[in-house]
């Protein structure tokens, strides 16, 4: 039988090593651009997954656990990051989110299994959710965020990419969501 | 002194484990899902990239510096890993694009060097093109296919985020590209 919690897990635990892959050693000149114009660079990206590692997903987590629906969620700090982060470098964020992720990862396993993906929290706005849509929407939070680094670094090379720019989706929407490459 | 051609190449040679670490091993309730309702699973993903490895971008820098604008690039099989590489295993695809592209990553260190990026190829849509702009356009290319993978990762996992949804960009672009998420 699969396990939704493994299968849960199976990905976000990926997200360390991932980062890691992806941002450290990699030279200023990829990493420095924001996702759109009023968007995010990747550091920002990591500082914001950082956040929800200290203050979101296992703490609601342990809220539907402990309290069910009767007390709600805190709302998530946005943009916390912005000023906790300043003069930090993307290297150190990552590591950063990295342990907190892993210590989160250890901590899930010992606390959820599939028995419990039906206990119900109260989400500030949304209201009432599951805690198999809290620990989903962890995942492919971590999925949507990471898209967004995707589209800073390739943002950083729109100029040097001359006429193929037609054709790279991901440049195209930085300018125009709705653009489809040719 | 920076070295465009080995910063270009520092992102390029992460590809591969980059795949790995995403993409070995994951569950298939993650990996058997398009970007969109027309689009490609991560498997036709990786397949479209080893296309690009076998075909396309070494093969165009050699064209580049042997023959010039004298004789046009051939054009992109974009839907040639339909056929080939139906049955064979994504974790196995994963590995064929990482040992061709270890191997592009060789070739190109040993024929390219700064000196060569105005170097002027001819694209049989585009018209000239520059080395430079090829190899760019080779990184941006990974980056903005790895993001159809998120895409694909994110959208098995749509059902199950309940009113979340409403919050992930990433799932409401799947069927609205323009949708701005809450």
């Amino acid at each position: 039988m699969t396990s939704f919690v493994k299968e849960t897990t199976n990905l976000l635990s990926r997200t360390p090593a991932l980062l890691r892959t992806l941002l450290i050693g990699l030279p200023e000149a990829w990493t420095d651009t924001p996702d759109t114009a009023e968007g995010w660079r990747p550091r920002d990206v990591v500082g914001h997954l950082i956040t929800g590692e200290q203050t979101d997903w296992m703490v609601r987590t342990r809220r539907i656990l402990e309290h069910g629906t009767s007390l709600a969620f805190v709302r998530f700090e946005r943009f916390a990051m912005l000023e906790r982060d300043a003069g930090v470098p993307l290297d150190q964020l990552v590591e950063r989110f990295a342990e907190l992720r892993e210590a989160n990862m250890t901590a899930l396993r010992d606390l959820v299994t599939d028995a419990d993906l039906d206990r119900r929290g109260l989400h500030p706005s949304l209201g009432e959710v599951t805690l198999r849509e809290l620990l989903t929407t962890w995942a492919v939070h971590d999925l949507d965020h990471i898209s967004q680094i995707y589209a800073g670094l390739a943002g950083s090379h729109d100029a040097d990419v001359g006429p193929w720019k037609a054709y790279l989706g991901i440049l195209l929407r930085r300018e125009d969501p709705s653009a489809v490459a040719g």
